[in-house]
C-alpha cells in the first residue's frame, strides 16, 4: 500500500527501506533535500491517493506537534496520521482531537528496535480506534519482525496507549541496562574473575539473563573489553522521566527504574552538590578531612575499603 | 566419558538425562533410593575409572561442604570434584584446599538455566586450573547449549571465579526481573493500556527489551493475565544478598540490584516495622490519622492520589 | 496588626490562637459556624481596615485556588493575600497574576511545625515582593519561633519560592523519617539490642542523629514500645511527589527521597503486583514454589534467612 | 573515680579533658610522647588502683583488638575494659571472651558526638553485664550530656549491643545527611530559591526537619554558601557498610540507608564503570552518541533537560 513518511533520519530512513523492501510504496518527506522524496508536505499529500496514511517520525515535542498541525491543514477527511515517534502519551489526546475535528484519524505507535530494526523488524505498540489500526495494518505487518503478529505488534488500547506502552518499555529498558551494568562493574572491581567479557559472553545462551541487550553488551566488550575508551556519561531521552512521573501519579513504587534514571543524572555531574553537602556535614561534626576543590587532588589511596584507620568516632 | 553425579533433584536429575542423551556414562547418587544409580558414595567411586570426575549438585552450604568432605575421603589422587551448585564463592577456596591435600582437583561451576536447561542447555561459568577444566570439558560441552562454546561456557578464572560469576549473574537476574515487574505494575495501574499481556507479548521480537525472561513473563501472563492467583511473596536464595555484600566490600554502588533485593524482603512482610515508625512520626507531629492494627481496617478510599484534601500542613 | 485568616482547621485554628496571644487582631473565617468569627468572606473583608492582609490556610489545590478567586473579587487594590497552605508552587504564579490584575499583592508562605507550632512557633519560608513581605512581617514574627528571625523565617525569593522551599523541606522530611524508621526496624529485627526504645531515647542529646523527629519517635515509643498498635500504612500529602517531579525536571538524583516516597506507596498495597510478577518469573524458570492467593497461607517458616536448603540452581 | 584511657586522639583527648573537668582522675596512654600521661600500658595499669577501669579509644579493627590482647596480659581479675571505639559489634564477643578467661570484664560502648562532645557531652550506648555497667557509671555520667541520664545513655543489652546500636545510629546518620544533601542540591538546581542558605537557616527552629545536623549545615553554608570550595567526595568509615550487611542478614529492607551508602561510593569514582556499560549499550542499539574518554570533552550543553531533540526512537 501507499504510505507517506515524514522524517527520514536514523529511524525514518531505515523504515522507508524496510517498507519498500516489503513492496510498499513510500513517499518520504524530510527537510534535507538529499534524502527527501518530495519537496513539501503538500506535495507529499498530493502524491498519495485517499484515504492517505501518513506516518510521522520526527523528534518528539514541538517538532511532532507542529507536524501534526500542518497535517491537519493539508490532509482530508478519512485520512490517517500515525505518530511513530517517542512522543509523550499526553500529546496524543490533543493531536487526535485536532485531527478529528477535520475528520482525520490518529494512531500513536510506539516503535522499538533502534538501528537494528531495519533488518530485524521493529516491535510496535499502537493506540487508537480499531478501524484506524486496521487501515494501517499492512504497514505494521511490514515493519514488525517476521513471526506471529502478536509477538511484534499489539493494539494496546485507545489513543495514547501506544506511546504509554512505549514509555513503560523504555523505563524497563533503563532498569535492564543498569542491572547488567552493575554486574559488569562488580566483576571488574573484584579481582577473581579474570576474563569478564568471556563470562558475559557465556551468558548468551542457556542462562536466565540472556537477552538482546546482553548480546549488545557482548558486542561492545568485543570491541573494547574494559570500555576504556568510553566516558561514563549517559544521556536520557525523557521516557524514563515520564515513567517515574506516571508512577508517582498512580502511586506505584518503581525503585529500580528510578535508581536507573538517577544513575544517569549522576553520570552527567562533574561534582555532586549533594555529596559536597555530605562532605561538609562530616567535616562539621567530626573534623573529617574534606577534599578542597582548589589545589592538587592529593593521593586518596585505596578507597575500596572503609577508612577504618582514621580513628574517628562520632 | 564417565561422570559421577551427586544430587539428582530438579537440576541434577535433568542434567543426568541431558548428559546421557549426549552419550556420556553417568553414575548418579542420591539419598532417595528411587532415583539413585548406586547405594553410596563409595560405590559411586568404585563404579568410575580413574581419573574420576565427580559433579556435586546438592544444596549449597552444609550439604555441599559435607559432600566434599566425604569425597576427600573416598576419591584418589588425580580425581576431580566439580561443585555445580549455588555455593557461595567463599566456600570454594576451603573446598579446593581440602581436596588438594589429597591430590584431588577442584572446579567450581556456576550453572544457569533452571528447569529449561535439560532441553536448552545450561550456561556455565567455571573456576579452576586449566588442566582440570580440560579434563571435564566433554561434560561442559554436553551440558552447555549448542552453538559456539564461548556463548555458553566460560573459564572465568581460578577456583572461586565460577561461583563468583554465577553470583553476579543472579544479582543481575534480580534487577532484570524487578525491572519487568515494575513496568508490569505500572501498566496495570494506569487505565490506558487495555491489554497489558498483549503489549508485553508484542515486546517478544524486535524490541530492545526482548529476552528470555520476557518470554517467561509472556508465558505466565498467558496462564493468568493479571496474576490474580499468585501472592506477591518472593523468596531469595542468597545469591542476591552475597552480591550486595561483595559490592560493599569493593565499594561498588549497586542501587538497582539492592532495590530488587529489598523489594523481595519487603514482599515477605505482613507489616513493615519501618512504616509503622513513619506512621507514628506523622501522627506525632501532625496529628495525621494512623491506622490502628486492632479493629476493622476502615475504608481508606482511593489511595493512588495524595491525600490533598486533608488540609494538613506541617 | 489586623489579619484576616481563612481556614480554622488544625493549623489555622492554632495560628489564630498564637497570633492573638501575640497581641494581633485576627478575624477568622471558616465554613463551620462554631469556629468562624464572621459569616462570610465579604464580612471578613469588611471587618478589616485597608490595606488588608488576608492569610489563606485551607487545603491545597481547588479549595485554595477557589478561595483566591473569591478574594480577587472581594479585596481591594493595595490589599495582600498570603497562601500559607501546602499549595504546589506552580499554583503561586497564576494566583499572583490573578490578584495582581486587581492591584492585590500575593505572598506564598511555607509553614512547618505541625500541631506543635502553636506553642513552639512555626518555621516560615516566604516568596514574594519585598514590599509585601514587609507589610506582613509582624505576622511572620508572631508566628515564627522566638529567637533570631533568620532561624525561623526566610524570604526565599519571588512568588513561588516559599512553597518551593516548603516542598523541599517536606521531601527532606520524608527521607529523615525513613532513615530513623529503617534503623528502628533493624534494631527490632536483630536480637542483640534488648531495649530498643531506651537506645533511641539515649540518642536524644549529644549524638549526631539528635533531632526533633527523634524526640517525637521517643514519644511514640514511650506510648507503644514496639508500635504494635499501629499499621504500617503511610499516606502522603503530595509534597514528596512534587519533590521528585521537580528533581526530574532539573536532572537532580534524589535516591533517598524517592526511596522514602516509594516505601509509602508500597506500605499502602495489600499485594504488590510487581512482586507477583517476580514470583511468576521465578516459578517459570526454576519451578520455584509460589504462594497461591487462594487457600491457606501455609507456614513459610523463618524467612529472614535465604532459602538455601531449596537445592535450586537456576 | 580513676580511669585509664588508651588513645588520646581527637576523641580520646577531648574525653580526657571532659572527664577531668568533671573531677575524675584520668591516666591517659598514647604512643605519642607529647600527649601521653604514662610511657606504657604497664605503667598505666600500675598507676590505677584495683579494680581498674580502662577505656580503649583507638581505631577499630586491628588496633583495638591488639590493645585488648595487651590488656588481657596486663590487667588483673576484677578489672574492666571498655571499648569506646567504632568497633564492629562482632569483635565484642571475642574480646569479651579473651578477657573473661582472665577474670576481666568487658563493656562495649558506642560513643556519638564528634568533636562537639567535649563541651556538649557524648551520646552513649553500652553493652555488657549490669555489674560492669554499674562499675563504670560515674564515667558514663561524666561523658554524657547533662540532663536526664536516659536521654544520653542506654544500657542497650549484653556485650555487643552497644556497638550494634552505634552501628545503626551511624547508618541512620548516613540517611539523614543524604536527605538534607538532596534537598540542598535540588534547591541549588532550581532557580526559584534565591537564597538557599537563608532558607535552610530558617528551618533551624519550629520546623519538622530541625536537628543538630541541620545546624551544622547552616554553619557550613555560612562559611561557604554554595560549597564551592569542597569536592563532592565522601569517605565512609565502615559503619554504613556493616549496617547494610546486618540488614541483609535479617532480611530488613533498608532502601534509604543503602542509597546513602552507594552515593558515597559513587562520589569517589572519577568514572563509573557501570555508566560506561550503559553508554556502550545505548550506542549499540541506538547509535546514540557516546563521549570518548580521549580527546576534548566537547560541549554537552544544558543536560538538565532530556535530549528530546535527538530524534532517536529505539
Amino acid at each position: 500500500m501507499q504510505l507517506g513518511l515524514i522524517g527520514l533520519g536514523r529511524m525514518g530512513g531505515n523504515m522507508r527501506d524496510r517498507l519498500r523492501a516489503a513492496g510498499h510504496e513510500v513517499v518520504g518527506f524530510d527537510p534535507r533535500p538529499e534524502v527527501t522524496d518530495v519537496p513539501s508536505l503538500a506535495e507529499l499529500a498530493a502524491a498519495l491517493e485517499a484515504p492517505r496514511v501518513v506516518w510521522v517520525m520526527v523528534p518528539s515535542g514541538d517538532p511532532t506537534r507542529s507536524t501534526v498541525r500542518s497535517l491537519a491543514e493539508i490532509l482530508e477527511p478519512g485520512d490517517l496520521v500515525i505518530d511513530g515517534g517517542n512522543s509523550r502519551y499526553t500529546d496524543d489526546g490533543p493531536n487526535a482531537e485536532l485531527l478529528s475535528a477535520k475528520g482525520i484519524g490518529y494512531v500513536d505507535c510506539g516503535v522499538s528496535g533502534g538501528i537494528w530494526g531495519k533488518d530485524n523488524g521493529y516491535g510496535l505498540m499502537a493506540g487508537g480506534a480499531q478501524e484506524h489500526i486496521d487501515l494501517a495494518m499492512p504497514i505494521f505487518d511490514a515493519l514488525r519482525p517476521e513471526g506471529p503478529r502478536e509477538e511484534g505488534f499489539a493494539h494496546a488500547g485507545p489513543v495514547g496507549a501506544g506511546h504509554f506502552s512505549k514509555m513503560v518499555h523504555n523505563g524497563i529498558e533503563y532498569g535492564l541496562m543498569q542491572a547488567y551494568a552493575e554486574g559488569f562493574e562488580l566483576m571488574e572491581a573484584a579481582p577473581l574473575v579474570e576474563n569478564v567479557p568471556a563470562v558475559i559472553q557465556a551468558w548468551s545462551r542457556g542462562t536466565v539473563v540472556r537477552s538482546w541487550l546482553l548480546d549488545l553488551l557482548v558486542n561492545a566488550l568485543n570491541e573494547d573489553p574494559h570500555l576504556t575508551e568510553l566516558e561514563g556519561y549517559v544521556d536520557d531521552s525523557g521516557e524514563g522521566r515520564w515513567t517515574i512521573e506516571e508512577a508517582i501519579t498512580h502511586a506505584v513504587p518503581l525503585p529500580v527504574i528510578s535508581a536507573a534514571l538517577f544513575a544517569r543524572f549522576a553520570s552527567r555531574q562533574d561534582e555532586s552538590p549533594a555529596m559536597k553537602a555530605v562532605a561538609a556535614l562530616r567535616n562539621q561534626f567530626g573534623g573529617h578531612a574534606v577534599k578542597k576543590s582548589a589545589g592538587p587532588a592529593g593521593a586518596p589511596g585505596d578507597h575500596a575499603g572503609p577508612s577504618s584507620g582514621s580513628g574517628s568516632t562520632h
